[in-house]
This record gives structure tokens, sequence and C-alpha cells, in this order.
């Protein structure tokens, strides 16, 4: 029998906000020395922890500080103010800390499949042996204190990337995002902010911070992604067997075609085409060895990242030949046809 | 080097118009004794001559009918008037003559490739043997007597089919067809009269029966096409090397990534991305061992033809899903990809 929650849980994120006693918000910062001289005893403090790179924003070029963000390291915010802002990445590169976004510090986790456990357990050991060195801005009664009420408390935001092309296409994503609301989830389109999910794609994540446990967080939404992904599971077996079953098979094939018969290839209709392979893997009609070497091809192929590949810097046009046949050849080797 | 004039040939047709003496034109007919009479004494002067299977147009299925029509065995106007009219074919179905169309007969031999001498040697010889049992209505001044005076003289349209990508995209057409009408040559859209060319595909022909000889009308014509084929290929090379060139070789090997990935395939589509996959041999980015079998295949998948490949009547739907699988296993086995 196939496997209907195959894909479905792309990526686990942890992300923890801390702040430094003494400092103001960075939005209340006074000036880049004091922007810097956090930027430096933060580093200084998990240098003592780990391996890891110190980047400043206003010491990288454009091509650079794009990378970073289509790879999820940094947000775009911290490109905002970038005399006052950094990041520090560990040597596997799922490890980040952004230092002056929004808060004094934004530590993050990302691994692949449902991992918020073990990303959490990581990110935690990491933070822990911060504080040791830092003294965090901390309140008995409230928790950790952040320059956004939201994130007051635990400091704590747990997310997992979901792959839902059954429940999209059925129409049903406003009935799992109503359900997630009323148990302090959120349900949104992973890319911006209350967007319509582009490729099928969502992220579920907490909404409470304060007055509840970490604990308590990561339990709420592994038991809501493993619900989720059961109802996925179930609408990929009807959206395959239903009176749409054969124009889905079609879209996905078709899919499959254009991807390793192509010329050019912009971005946009890459991240389209892409969902509709994996798709297409999902209902068993290509057979994809490894999935997560789609999402991580569609992060290769994002423009910046694409230049990196190419080792220089291409033109618009460049770029979409670039993608045509380096994805192509990639896909065909990824894919089997069944 | 690449060979530019791959595929531009198609097929070559003559048609010769003849009329019996004794009888009105169709149109003027008084009754289907008439008509029939017709009929009986043109299959028993042929089948004299050759193994033919004679048809009457009141005596074959709807179904039938629309197979000899997309076959080009029969024109569509044949039908109009079903219990006047019949035709005969013969085995290898390359000969057919058409009864009580426009004309009493109209004789037409289809050849693949560059054939217009053999096509008119071989009907000319059937249409000689013909006349020894009946009269047919000739003057010795203006030659054979037809219903439309278009045909008067030789009786005889000799056509040849052309693909020409490279001189529809690059807009060059509207010259062609007025360089080839000063020359007495008519150029048109393949399916349908005045037709845009759907496929590239255009038809090349005499206008002129009425003051020549026929010789003199075959060398025009094969003169003609051939300076067509020279300057289509040279286009071709342009069309290759040019600005565009990127975005046809995309566009070409899309054609091919869908055709032989999909579930389902209406005709129309199907008959635009054949022409495209043709283009992709002609440029040279994908081989086909033999074009013309495309050419087969595209006529194999009209609907009525497809019904007799499944071996019963199909919806719509059917059609389309019969089509996807049928041509795009077809396609997998004729092409090679470079």
């Amino acid at each position: 029998m196939a496997d209907y929650s195959y894909g479905t849980v792309i990526s686990s994120r942890i992300r923890l906000a801390r702040n430094i006693n003494g400092y103001p918000f960075p939005a209340k910062l006074k000036s880049d020395r004091q922007a810097k001289e956090i930027i430096r005893s933060v580093s200084s403090a998990i240098n003592r922890v780990d391996e890891f790179v110190l980047k400043y924003m206003d010491g990288i070029s454009d091509d650079e500080a794009s990378i970073l963000v289509e790879n999820r390291l940094i947000s775009p915010a911290l490109l905002d103010n970038p005399t006052h802002s950094a990041v520090l990445i560990n040597e596997s590169g799922d490890v980040s800390i952004m230092i002056n976004e929004e808060d004094h510090l934004r530590e993050q986790c990302i691994r692949s499949g449902m991992s918020i456990r073990k990303a959490y357990a990581e990110m935690s050991a990491k933070d822990s042996l911060i504080a040791r060195s830092l003294p965090f801005a901390y309140d008995e009664q409230l928790g950790y204190l952040t320059a956004c009420p939201t994130n007051l408390g635990t400091g704590l935001r747990a997310s997992v990337m979901l792959f839902l092309p059954a429940l999209s296409l059925g129409g049903l994503m406003p009935d799992v995002v109503k359900s997630a609301r009323r148990l302090g989830l959120t349900v949104r389109g992973a890319y911006g902010e209350g967007s319509v999910a582009e490729g099928y794609t969502y992220q579920v994540s907490n909404e409470v911070t304060l007055g509840v446990t970490e604990e308590t967080v990561l339990k709420l939404v592994e038991q809501v992604v493993s619900k989720v992904v059961e109802i996925e599971a179930s609408e990929r077996e009807r959206l395959k067997r239903g009176e749409e079953g054969l124009a889905i098979k079609d879209k996905c094939l078709r899919a499959y075609g254009t991807l390793t018969n192509c010329a050019l290839m912009s971005h946009g209709e890459f991240d389209k085409l892409c969902a509709d392979l994996k798709l297409a893997a999902c209902l068993g009609y290509i057979k994809i060895s490894d999935i997560s070497a789609v999402d991580e091809l569609m992060i290769k192929m994002k423009p910046s990242n694409l230049n990196v590949l190419a080792g220089r810097s291409l033109s618009a046009k460049e770029r979409d030949e670039y993608r045509a046949s380096y994805a192509s050849n990639r896909i065909k080797s990824l894919c089997q046809k069944r």
C-alpha cells in the first residue's frame, strides 16, 4: 500500500528570543558602538562553546546577504540596520544566531523532518552555555523578556514546515487553520506572513509563549502536526481515487516532463513545478529516492544560490538557462518514473 | 553539419478531375438512379484495372466516414449528398477516387516525401486505363471539362505539403505566399482554406490548369518547392543561432517533455506539441529516427482513428486518456534525446 504521509513533514525549526541585561532592545540602541559591543559579547560567549562563524551585516556583499536569506539563516529584517547587526552560524549550517534583529539574540535551529525535540535539545544546550557568560534579561514571574510581547515568557517558537497538497487542492486549509487556531497554533503559507501558500507548503507554529512551559508547547505542536499529517494522508488517497484524479495525475506528470525537458526555467515556475513533482511522488506516480533532496534543490535554485553555484553573477536570462540545465539533470537522477 | 532541410517535405499529392460524357455534372444530377449508374460505371472501369474497394457514402457509419476524412481519402464535401456519392480506394490506401463530389471523378494519389512525379505517373496510368472504358468529357481546345472553371484543361492539381516552422516563426510566410502567387502557385495553411497554418504546415499547389501542359505544372511545383525548402533551411539555421534560439529550444524540449509525460491529451494540444516536437528534430535537439512516423501518428491520434485503435467508441475524456497513453509510448520509442 502507498504511504500517503510520504514527504508531508519537510523540516522543524526552533527559535529562542533572548535579550541581554543592561542594554536597550535593538530598536532603541543609541549607537553603532553599543550594537557592536553586543555583537562582540555574544560572539565571544558562543565561541567558547562551539565553532561559529561571525558575519557582520555591514561586512558582506549583497549576494552573500541574499544567500543567507534564501537559506533561511537570517531574516530579511536583519538587513534593515546593517551597522547594528550580525549573525553567527555553526559549521553544519543548522544553527544560526541573529544579533540585534528584533531582540539581541534570535537563536535558531532547523532540522529536516519531524525533529522539533532534537532541534530544541540542541538549541537549548547552546542557549544554556551562552547564558553562563551573558546575563539574559529574565523575570521570575514573566520569564524571558523580549522586545515584542508576543515572544515574552519562553521566547520559544517551535514550527514545522508541512507539504499539504491534498488539503490545499481539496480546499480544506481554511478548516485546518481554524482548528489549529483554537488550540493556540498558527498555520500559514510558508512563504511570507498570511500569504496564500505557494507550493502547497505551510508552517505550523505555536502562538502562545507566556504562562506555558516549553514542554507543553513542543507536545502541542507535535500532536497537531501528527493529526494534520494523518488528515493529509487520507485526503491524498481521496484525491487520487476521486473524479479529478486523472487531471491531477496529468498535471504531476507534466511537471516532471517539463522539469526534465527545458532550456529556460524561471525561479517562480521552478518552485511551482517542484511542488507538483513532489505531489507526483506523494501519489506514487513518480519514485523519488529522497524527497528532501528536492527541497534542497529548491533552495539551491534560488537566484543568489545559483550565482554561487555558477561561480559568478549571472544575468536573469543566464540564470534561467543555468537553472534549467542544472535542475533537469539533478531531477532526472533523483526520480524514477513508475 | 546539421541537415536543415530535414522533415520539410511531408507528402505529395496529385489530383485529377474528370467527368463522363452524357451525364450532367454531379450538382445537376436528376436522381439517385443516375448517380448510382455513374458509380457503377466508374467502379467497373477501375476494377478491370486494379483491386479497389468501393464504399457508398450512404452505406457507411459516421465513424467510418470520419476516418476517411481524417485519413484524407475523401473530402468532407463528398458527404454532403451521400445517396449520390462513393469512393474507390486501392489496397495500399494511397490512391482514392471520389465519385460524384464536385466532378464525376476526383482521382487522387498521395505519397510521402517529394514524389509528385511518381504520384503523377501512378495516377496518370490508372486514369488512362479508366479512360479506355469510360468516355471522359474532353474538348480538343480546352482539355478536360470540369464543373468548376478553375479545374478546366488538365484537371490537375499537384500539391506538396511542407513543414515550415522557421519561415512561420520568422514571420516570412506572407512573402513566400506573395512570391509563389506571382508564379501561379497557391501557398496556404494545410488545414482548411485560407486558414492560418496550424502546426507550421502549408500546402503548395498550382493554380493554373488551363493552357498549360501537365509537365509544365509538375516542373513549376518542383522548382518552387525546392526553393522554399532551401530558404526554410537557411532560416532554421538563423533561428537556432539567433536571439530567440534558446526560447525556441526551450519550447521544443518542453513539447517533448509534455508529450512523453502526461495522462490526458486533447487532439488540438497534441497536434501543436507534435509540431514543436518535429521542430526539435529539425533543429537537432531531439533525434527522431523517422519523422514521417510522427505525421502518421498525428493521423492515428485523430478522434475517429482513435476509436478504431481502441476498438470501441470512446467518450471525449477517454479519448484524451487513450491518446496520452498511446502517444507518449510511441513518441518515446521514436525519439532519442541528444
